[in-house]
C-alpha cells in the first residue's frame, strides 16, 4: 500500500489508480510522464522516463495499473521511479476498486439512517415529503459520492460526510439558540439539500471531475432544480412558500455573490446554513493541511483561506 | 394628462394610478401623504395634507383614483396639492387602465412576429422547438410585461422591447463578426430567453413588484428552470449539450458574480450576450436620464453607472 | 413602562433615561429636542417643542427624567410629545436604575458559575491560572457590562451573554469535530478572553460609550495586553507558547484586517473562534431585526450584513 | 512555412524573424536559447543548445534568420531543435519581410476608403476637417500598424482592422438605437481616433514594442494631444465644444480608471464607444484562443477576461 | 465681517458674495432660499423666507449682495435670517471683491520669487526653459487661482500655496535622501507643473467651478498638454526624454488609477511627487477640519480620508 | 568578496554565510542544493551538485562556510558552482561575522546620539521619560537590529537607519507646516517607537527571521505593549492621554487595516507618521531596485508597489 512505502526501496509492487498524468520533456529531449497515483491509503507522485507514444496513450487518468518501481526522496517528499507497469482492465481492474479509493472516516450506514430519521421527524409535511423523496431516489449517489474534485471532502462518501457533519452542528445551534426564531425543519432540509446538486455536477467515475452540466450550471442551480422537479413528481405546488424558501437556502448557501450564489441569504436560516457550510469547509481544509505536519511546522499558503499559512502548535489536549 | 400640467393651475382633474404612497408628519404634527401618481403620459408627485386613517387606507400603491388638485413648483419640479379625490374600483377602474400605464415605444405585434420568425428560421431543431414552445406558451406575458421594477424598461411590453432590441444588435454583430465562430442560433435563443424568468420574478399587477419567488430565486434561475421544464414537456433530453449551453447563456447573462450570475460566461456566445445586455441597459438608462434635460445640463448621479454624472451636449446630429 | 404605551393617549407618566438628545429647529424657527428615551422594557422617540437654553442643558444623554407626555403615531411608529418633565439626580435617580436598563435574557449567576467551572476544568495549568485570575479580578465588570454601544448585545450583561453563548457552541463544535486536532482549552480560553478588552474600551455609565483608550487602541489590543499583565502579576513567563497563542486568538478574533485584527488567524483554534464570533453576531443581529416584525414583512437594510434585507417568513416550527 | 511543419521531421529549412530570445542553462551547465520564431503563417518555439556568446549576441528579437532544424512534439506542442542558422541582414533580410509578418484578414485598401468616406460624410464641419487631416497625415502608419504588442490585433494593419470593425458595429448601433439622442458624427470620430495614439505608443519595427513616450504617457493621452495639435495646424479653436468632446471620447475610451482612463465616460457617445471597444476586444481574444482548439477542449485562463476559461462547443452553425 | 457675528443679534449689515443658492418649500407651502454666503473672513448659512420668482432669479451663485439680517443658533451653528437685501453689480460690486474672497496665508510675491529662483537654478537647460516659459506666460493665473472647488486650498492663490509648500518639502526630502538617485531638477519641475492644468480646469470667476474642458479632460491631461505646446513654441523637440519624463510626472501625480492618473509612477521622482502631493493634501484637509474644534471634539467623517473621524487632542506643543 | 566576482573564473575562495538553502533534484535524478550566500559586500546564488545527506544537513541557513567555486553567467546573473566547502563553527565562525553582514550606510553612534538628543529636548515630561527609558533599556538591540526580513532596511542597524531617516523628515515637515497644529513631541516619539516592536518580532541571529511572538502578534502590538510596560516600571499612569496617543501612533502606523493596523490614524500626527513611513519605505525599495541597473533598464515588478515596474533614466543631476 502507498502508506507503507519508505525511501530508497527497489522493486516495489503496487496496484494503483492514476489520478492525473502529465507529460514533460527531459533535458535529453526525451518525453517522460509524471503520474499521480492513488490507492485507499494515500497518494504518491511517480515518474516514468523515456516514454513512448504507446505509454502516453495507456497511462491516463482513471486507469488502473500494477507497477514495479523504486522509491526515492525528492524535496523531502517520497517519489516513485517506475521501472515497469501493466495495465488492468474490465473485471481485472474492478476487483481492485475497493482498495483504490479513499473513503470518508464515517459509518455510512449509520449516518444515512440518522439522516433519514431527521427528515422523518420533520413537522412540516411538505418538506418531509420532498426531501425524503429526493434522498431515497438518489440513495446510492448520495451515500457514495465525493463532495469535491480537489480540496475538502474529495473522498468516497464525502458528500454524506459533509452533510451529516453540518447537520449535527445545525442541531446543536438550534439548541444553543433555542430562544431565536429558527424554523428547524427548514434549516435541516436546507443543510441536507445544499450540496445535493453535486450528484449532477461531478462525474461518478472513480476519478471525480466536472460534468458539462456542472461546468455550465453549477451544483447550486442543479440542486434547486431537483427540488422543483420533485414537487412536479409529487404533485406539490412549486409555489408553496416553504418550497421557495428551501430553494432559496440552496441557492444562497455560498453566502456571497463571488462564490457563485445568485441570491444572498435573505432569511435567518439561509444565513445560518451558509455559516455552517463555511465552518465545516474551513475546519476540514485547515485540519487536512495540518495533519501531515509535525509540531512547529507551517502549512503552505491555503488558497481557500485567502492564502494564509497555518501553524501546527503542540496540538490537541484532550480530557482523560 | 400629467404631461399637460403647468404650474400654478387650480382645480386640475385627473384619473391616475398610485405608484407609491408615503406617510409623513407635518410640522403641525398632523399626518400627510406623499403620493407618486402615474398615467400613460408621465409621473408626478402629489401631497395630501391633514389625512385621516381612512385616507391612508384608501390611497395605496396600485389604486386608481380621480383627483382634483392645484399645481405648484417645488424645487423646480411640478407638484400637485390634492384638494379632493375619489377611489375607482372594479370595472370603473379597469376602463382607465390603458390610459394609466406607459407602454414601450414599439409596435408590439410586429416585434413579436419578427421574434417568432427568427426562431422559426433556426437550423438547430432542438433550440427551435424549445424556444417556440416557451414563447407561445407565455405569449401574453412575454409581450406585455415590463422588464424591471424601477429603471430601464419598466414599462408595459418592456420585456419584449428590451429583448427585441438586443436581438437586432445581435444579428448585426453576427454579420460584422462573420469570420468568428459564433453559433448564431444559440446566441439568438440566449438573447430571447435571458430575461424570460422575469415573468415569474415580477408580479403582473399594473404596479410591478417582486414576487416571493423572485426575491428567493431571481429571474436568472427561474429562466433556466423554465427551459428544463419545457424539455420535460417536449420529451427532449435535458442533458442535450445545446440545452445545457442555452441554460448557461441565461445563467451567465449578468456576466459577473456580483450581479448575481452563479456561473460566468464560459462560451463565446455567453460573453457576447452579456455585453449586448449591458450595452442596451446602459444606453437606455443614460438616454432616459438625458431626455428631460436641456443642452448643457447634467444628470444626477446614475447608480447603475457607478454613480457617474452624464452631460447633455448639443445632441443628435442626423443626416437629412 | 415604555412597552405599554399605545397611540393617542394623553398625560402618560414615565421615568426614563435619555439615550441621545438631538437639537433641531422647527419651521417656526424655534428650537426643539428629539430625545431617545429608554427604560428596561424598550426604547421610544420623543419630541419637546419650543425649548429654552435651560431645557437643552438639562436634557442630555445619561440623564434620568420623569416626563408627562402624549403619544401619537408617526410613520407607523409610536412617538411621544413631552408636555412636562422633571430631572432626577443623585439617590433619587439611582433608585430607578434597575428599571431603566435592559438586561440580557440570561441567568447571570448561573452562566458565571458555568464559565468558571469550564476554566477550572482546564488541563492546561497556565491557561487555567491566567484566565481564572483575569475573570475573578474583573468579575463585576465582566458580568454586568454590555458587549457593544449599538447593535447586538448592547444590554446589561451583554458581554457575559455573548461569551457564554459562544462557549456553548464551542463545546458542541469540539464534540462534532472530535477527530480533528483542536486544543479545547485554548479554544475555550480564547472564547472567554476575545471580547474581554471591551471592559476598557467602553465606559461603564448607564449609557455606554467609547473611552479614549477604546478609541485609540480598540478592545482587541486591550484584551491582549491584559493577558500580558496578568502573566507579570502571576510570575508566568509571557513568552510561554500557550500565552502567545491565547493572545493570538484574541488579536485574530475579528478574522479579517478590515475588521481591525492586526493578525489573521494562523492556528485552527483562532479560525474557529472567529467563525463562532461571526455566527453569534449575525444570528443576534438578524433575530433582533426580525423580532418586532410580522410574518411577510422585511427588515431595513442591515449594515452589518452588507446591507442585506431579511424577510420574516412564517417562522419557528418547534416540536411539541 | 511554419504552418506546414509536422512532428519528427529532420532538416527543415525556414526563413523566420525572431520575436523573442530567452537564455537558459541546461542541466549540463551549458547555456541554451529558447527562440520564438515567426513567419506570416504562424509562430513556433525553438531551442538552440550549447550556445556561445556569439550565438547569444546574434540571435536577438527582430533578427531575420534562415535555420535548419528538426521538429519534435513537446507537451503536445510542436517545437524545433535548431541544428544550424544563418543571419540575414540589410537588403537580404528585407526581401523576406512580407513573408515574415502576419497581416490582418482584411482588404486594407477597401477598409481605408470606407473609413475616409465615413468621415467625408460627416455633417459636422469641424470634426470632418480635423479627423480627415489626422488620417491623411498619418495614412501609412494608420493602415499598417498593429494595435497591440501582445494579445488581440497584434498583426500588421491591426489598428485599421480594429478601428474598421468597431466602426461597422457603431453604424449598426446607431440604426438600432435610432430613437436615442446619439450624435453619430461624434461617435464615429471617437471610434476612429480612440486608438490613434498607438502610432506613437508603439514602435514601428517589425517586432512591435512600447516606445519611451508610450511608456511614460500612454496612447490615450497621446491621441488626445494629436487632436489638439491638429486644431492648431488647422487654425481651429481648441476650445470648440465638439473638439473637447472628441478628446473626451478618446480619454474615456478605456471606460474605467483601472484601465487607464483619466476621465470616465460623461456623455452617451463616450459610454457607447467604450462598450464597442470592449466588445471587439473580448470577441477577438476569445475567438483567438478558441480557434486552434478542437470541440470539447478548453482554453487556458484568459487574463484579459478575469482569468476565465472558455470552452469550445460544436461551434458555428451557419445558414446554408 | 462674517467672523464677527454672534448669536441672537438683530439688524446685522454685511456685504457678501453668494457661494451657492438652494431653493426649498416651507411647510406653509411657500418657497424659501438657503444661501451660503462668504466674505474674506468666513462662510455662513442664511435663509430668506417666502421668496418670489424675482428673489430666486436675483440671488444666484457669484452675486455680490448687501444684506440686513438677524442671527440665530441652529444645531449649534450660527445662521442668518435675511430681512432685506440689495444686489450690487458692475463697479459697485468690484470694489468689494478684495473683501469677499479668502486668500491663502502666504506672501504671494515672495513665494512667486522663490519659485522662479528655484527654476532659474536648474542645471537642466531644457527644463529651465520650458518651466520658466510656462510660469511667466501664466503668472497672473498661477499666482491667484485656487487649487480646488471645494476642500483643501480652495482659496485665492491656493494653487501657488499648494505648489510652494510641496516644493519646500521636496527640497528637504532631496537633502534627507541625498544618497539616493533623485534628479532634483526633474522633481522640482514636476512639483511646479503637477497642478498647472488647474488653470484651465477651473473657471476664474470669484466662485470657482469646473470648466467644460476641465470636466471633459481633467487638469492632469491639460497640464501635460501645456508642456507639449510650450515645447512647440520654444522649438524644443517634444520627444526629448526629459520632456517625456516631466509629462509623466504630471500624468502620474495622482498615483493611482482610481484617482485619475492614466499612468502610474514609473520613475522614482514620480513616486516621490505623488507622495508629497498626498501628504500636503491630507495635512491640509485634517488641519482645516480640526481648526474650528475645541480640544476633545471630533471632526465629521472626512470623505477624502476614507470617511475617518479625527480627534482634536490638546494640540501643539511648541518650543519656547 | 562577493562584489569582486567576475564570470568564468575558476577556483574562487570565499568565506560566506548561508541565507537560504533549497533542495532540488537534477534530471539525472540526483539531489542538488541551491544556496543563497552572503558577505558584507553582497549576495550571490550558488549550486552544489550531487549532494549527499551529510551535505544537506551541513549546509543550512545561518551556517558560515568557506567555499571553493567556479563562476558562470546564468540568465545574465552571476552564479557559483561550488567545488568544495568547509564548515566553520564556534570561535572560528565568529571572527568572520563582521565581514558577513551588510550594515546600514550610516554612522550608528552619531545617529544614536542625535536620536537621544531629540528626546531629551522634548517639552513633554512624560514622553521624554518613557521614550528615553525604552531607548536606553534596549540600546544594543535598537542600534544593531535590521528593520525587516526581506526588502527594505534588512541590514545591520536597519532599524536605526529607518527611524533616524524618518525623524529627519519629520523635523522638516514640522518646519514646513509650522502653522498647522502638530504636537511635535508626540510626532517624534511616535516615529521613534513605531517599529520598536520589531526587536521582539524578529530574531537576533545573523540571519533574521520571524519569532513565534512576531508571527502571533506582530511588531505593532508588541511595540504598543512595551510602552504600557515602561509606564508600569516608571510608575506613570497608563491612562495618561499622551500615553494613549503614543500607543495610538504606533498601532495606527501602517495606516490601513489591510497592512495590519488594528486602528486607523485618528489624530493628525498619526496620519503624518504613516505617510512618512510610507515615503521612506517606497523611496528605499525603488532605489534599491534601481541601484544595480544601467540607464534605460527597468526593474522587475515590485510587489510592494502594486507590481509596478520602475525605469532608470539618466539619473541624478546634482549641483556642482
Amino acid at each position: 500500500m502507498i502508506k507503507d512505502i519508505i525511501a530508497n526501496t527497489t522493486n516495489i509492487k503496487l496496484t494503483v489508480i492514476i489520478r492525473r498524468a502529465l507529460q514533460g520533456v527531459a533535458s535529453n529531449n526525451n518525453p517522460y510522464l509524471t503520474l499521480i497515483l492513488q490507492d485507499n491509503t494515500g497518494i504518491i507522485n511517480a515518474r516514468l522516463w523515456d516514454v513512448s507514444a504507446t505509454d502516453i496513450e495507456a497511462l491516463v487518468a482513471g486507469q488502473v495499473v500494477t507497477i514495479s518501481a523504486n522509491s526515492l526522496l525528492y524535496n523531502n517528499e517520497l517519489q516513485l521511479k517506475i521501472n515497469d507497469y501493466q495495465v488492468l482492465s474490465g473485471k481485472e481492474a474492478e476487483k481492485h476498486y475497493q482498495n483504490l479509493v479513499i473513503s470518508a472516516p464515517i459509518n455510512v450506514e449509520k449516518e444515512w439512517k440518522d439522516l433519514l430519521k431527521t427528515v422523518e421527524d420533520f413537522d412540516d409535511a411538505i418538506l418531509k415529503k420532498v426531501v425524503l423523496h429526493l434522498l431515497k431516489q438518489n440513495e446510492k449517489d448520495f451515500t457514495t459520492r465525493p463532495a469535491a474534485v480537489r480540496m475538502h471532502h474529495n473522498v468516497r462518501s464525502g458528500l454524506l460526510w459533509h452533510t451529516a457533519t453540518m447537520l449535527k452542528t445545525a442541531k446543536e445551534i438550534v439548541k444553543v439558540y433555542h430562544d431565536r426564531e429558527i424554523n428547524q425543519d427548514l434549516l435541516y432540509a436546507g443543510v441536507i439539500m445544499h450540496d445535493f446538486g453535486k450528484i449532477w455536477e461531478l462525474s461518478s467515475q472513480l476519478i471525480t471531475n466536472f460534468t458539462l452540466q456542472g461546468n455550465m450550471q453549477g451544483h447550486i442551480v442543479l440542486g434547486s432544480e431537483q427540488i422543483g422537479l420533485a414537487c412536479r413528481t409529487l404533485k406539490i405546488n412549486e409555489q408553496e412558500p416553504i418550497i421557495l424558501l428551501l430553494q432559496h437556502l440552496v441557492l444562497a448557501s455560498h453566502g456571497k455573490y463571488e462564490f457563485g450564489s445568485p441570491v444572498l441569504p435573505k432569511v435567518l436560516e439561509a444565513e445560518i446554513l451558509h455559516q455552517l457550510d463555511n465552518l465545516d469547509a474551513k475546519i476540514t481544509i485547515i485540519d487536512d493541511a495540518l495533519k501531515p505536519l509535525n509540531s512547529g511546522m507551517a502549512t503552505n499558503r491555503l488558497l481557500a483561506l485567502e492564502g494564509r499559512i497555518f501553524y501546527k502548535h503542540e496540538g490537541e489536549k484532550k480530557k482523560k
